[in-house]
């Protein structure tokens, strides 16, 4: 550990475990490594370690056992520690399936430690965990370009001195309607909503179509923010194994037919295309059964295509078969080149398009329509398309070298890499190993913050963009090695 | 009517009609002016009127009825259209304060017309029922030249390629601290958190402090937006008649041993200074008297002070007494200079900052750091409180004139008239009125707006920036005459 400026060590350690506390990456109940641990991981001394153990239990953040060590206390948090899970196996309801569903007793969830490791970095080492790519590789100058361009213009007075269209800045609204055509989604501006991010746009959907205690079906394993969000709007999930093809049919007939909420599921949230975390892409066949499963059983299909841009041509969108009638689109910009720009957007069938602006004004009024300006101009130049074909340039020669580094590390890949994200095995328990890692500097996605019921997992998700890095694999193979002794 | 190139009369009236249909201003059930009224009002041959009455038939939006004229038909819409309120009477609560609450039975409320109507103009005539500032007031170069600022920056790059800070940007956290403090609020960066605009705010602090189903009192008369949010989050609305002094504290003190849900309320939403639509702002002895009643029955109050830019010095502000214990701060820039921009924020209990946190991670990920930098330099240089002090000037000499032109034409003022907005009887109901105005090409915001059960009423809000117009009051006391007739 290196010394800052105007604090001392024992501040500095303190102040860090605090932040990992507080943060969740170090949970309620989990015991703090021994002092001598600790300090020969910081490379400090012991006795810089014993006090910045007791500054934490003067801060009432852990507490000591004698003979034990120090435990992290229990503190309360609200939103993202206890999902509402419908945790049944998949014998109870039936399902020879075979992925699991989520079963019934399980931890507290809570996924703000990968959710806040997005945005409070750990060190400067590329961060496998990660789910944006690294700041270089979307730096671009052509988007400031458009902003200083939207911002001399006289627009810069129109887009500031009134709330603006509620569904969003009609120039980005038809430009998304092009680009659409072009993945077969036939969308006139007139069904597309913009908003603060495709995280908004999947959070209007669902206080659109959903009311408190409404059974969702969501795919598993899936994003941790979507169950946790789902959850604090009072929803009650219903885990939909995901596989190969797409979410598993059998055991959603099972969920319409024989609800375990006793009331038929309303909506299927499904990343169709380079599901995160595993890569899978629909295929054309189950995409159009899923289809007759949710025509006949009228629940509604919210396809996030966040991970789009990054997609192989003519990949089978659900939108795109079902003309949308009975389905929504949601994308964003976040991970191709402006994540804290948070413009995203949504597009509908004619019908609902009208509460989803209600839900839109209520929650947010309008969203700033001069950064949606400045994005239409980046798409109507054709800049988007370019710096996402350069993207995927890149990108494929990452993840030739990652997956070479992963397999020569001893992880097997649990699906084919593809797209940015690897689902891959590493044979102990990730939560344990994320635990050590992060001691290193190291941010790793295991596998349980994808369950709904947070199982434990020898699976974790890496990123294929910042994974490449060898002395990353060596601490890896040295943590694992020791978790399996 | 003035005809448009490229569209026959018919096309246009008939659209008009359809756009008043589906933005509810013209609600389910109304039957629209007969063929020779509309003739007349519109400047048409009758023959057009019957054409677009024709073409709306067609669309499915009126019915005929014979002998009878044209109905609006019922369509569905979710979720502004059927508040789920606790409507007892004072009575039945056993309240002898002076002001009703609302009553059981009410019609379906809608607020779409006002909230739409600030986003669709309905004529370039100045609009009384606007909740905005013109936009020629609100115009000034150095927004632009802020955002120019940050554009031609490094920050830009920062601003834009990860997902920023959770909590907000920095350095406009800071800045708002210091402002704070000249409102006697002492609130630390690590107690603000930035939002969406203001409405956002509230939306998370909704959607943190309650679960659905809670018991939630909000003062009435007040903000459509507000009741129509929390309905559609699933709480239960106790609305609280508020008088010149502040929120009713016996109502409040009723609902709190006797609440109507058989559960306690968890909190109270309250615009204490500058109260939209009367103007009134709390006084500190009510002030004082409410905060014990929250602390007595643990209940949070989110102070929301949208209009504080506009208030007379030393207003007395809840977080002030409170000093953050039990009360949240809410407030923006929309009233101010940028509307569009959806730049709030909202300032809370240490204890509760991290909850509010993770709302707005789930609902938003982080929010636009770039338009937030661009802020911080306004209020870094002082420009925007320079900024408000020019409005205040501005807007006392309007509300002058505006006062003496609403007394001239027979309207009585409820409250005393200061801030942005007067509280006007119009001796006749507002609705009918605000329905007949339309016609000419005026937004009204009618009394009923403003009630949980949209109780019909013969008050109105009229914005004092807007409502200066001769020709306005003319065009006013010739309907509202024909309405008393």
């Amino acid at each position: 550990m290196l010394k800052t400026p105007g604090q001392s060590l024992t501040e500095q350690l303190s102040q860090r475990l605090a932040g990992r506390i507080r943060d969740r990456l170090l949970p309620a109940g989990a015991r703090l490594p021994s002092v001598r641990e600790t300090a020969r991981t910081q490379g400090v001394n012991p006795s810089t370690v014993v006090a910045a153990y007791d500054q934490l239990l003067a801060w009432g953040l852990v507490e000591a056992q004698p003979r034990k060590g120090y435990f992290v206390r229990e503190f309360e948090q609200k939103s993202l520690s206890s999902l509402n899970l419908i945790g049944l196996s998949a014998h109870e309801i039936g399902v020879s399936s075979g992925a699991p569903l989520a079963p019934v007793a399980r931890p507290p969830v809570n996924a703000t430690a990968l959710i806040r490791g997005m945005f409070h970095p750990i060190s400067d080492k590329p961060q496998p965990g990660m789910g944006l790519f690294p700041a270089d590789w979307m730096a671009n100058s052509f988007l400031p370009a458009a902003l200083r361009k939207v911002a001399a213009s006289a627009a810069v007075q129109d887009a500031s001195l009134n709330y603006g269209e509620p569904m969003g800045d009609m120039g980005l609204r038809q430009g998304l309607s092009q680009r659409l055509r072009g993945l077969s989604i036939d969308a006139p501006a007139s069904q597309i909503l913009t908003t603060v991010g495709a995280t908004h746009a999947l959070d209007v959907v669902s206080r659109t179509l959903l009311s408190p205690g409404d059974a969702v079906m969501v795919e598993e394993p899936g994003w941790a923010v979507e169950f946790a969000r789902l959850d604090a709007l009072g929803m009650r999930i219903l885990p939909v194994p995901r596989g190969p093809q797409g979410p598993d049919l059998d055991v959603m007939a099972r969920y319409c037919t024989h609800s375990p909420t006793g009331q038929a599921p309303k909506l299927l949230v499904s990343v169709s295309v380079l599901h995160n975390p595993t890569g899978y892409s629909l295929s054309p066949s189950h995409a159009h059964r899923l289809l007759q499963l949710a025509h006949l059983h009228h629940f509604h299909v919210v396809e996030d295509d966040t991970y789009g841009h990054l997609a192989p041509p003519h990949a089978t969108r659900l939108c795109a078969l079902d003309g949308l009638q009975r389905t929504l689109y949601v994308s964003g910009f976040a991970k191709l080149l402006a994540p804290s720009w948070r413009v995203g957007y949504l597009t509908a069938p004619a019908d609902l398009v009208e509460r989803l602006v209600d839900t839109k004004l209520l929650g947010t009024l309008t969203t700033p329509s001069l950064l949606e300006k400045a994005l239409a101009l980046c798409i109507e130049q054709g800049q988007l398309r370019r710096h996402a074909e350069r993207m995927r340039t890149r990108l494929d020669a990452a993840r030739s070298r990652s997956v070479k580094l992963a397999l020569a590390a001893g992880c097997r890949f649990v699906a084919e890499p593809v797209g940015l994200f690897g689902w891959v095995d590493a044979g102990v328990d990730t939560e344990l190993l994320a635990q050590r890692m992060l001691d290193q500097g190291y941010l790793l996605a295991p596998g349980a913050l994808f369950h709904a019921g947070r199982t434990p997992s020898t699976l974790m998700r890496i990123n294929f963009a910042t994974t490449q890095d060898a002395v990353f694999w060596g601490v890896f193979q040295t943590l694992r090695d020791q978790l399996r002794r």
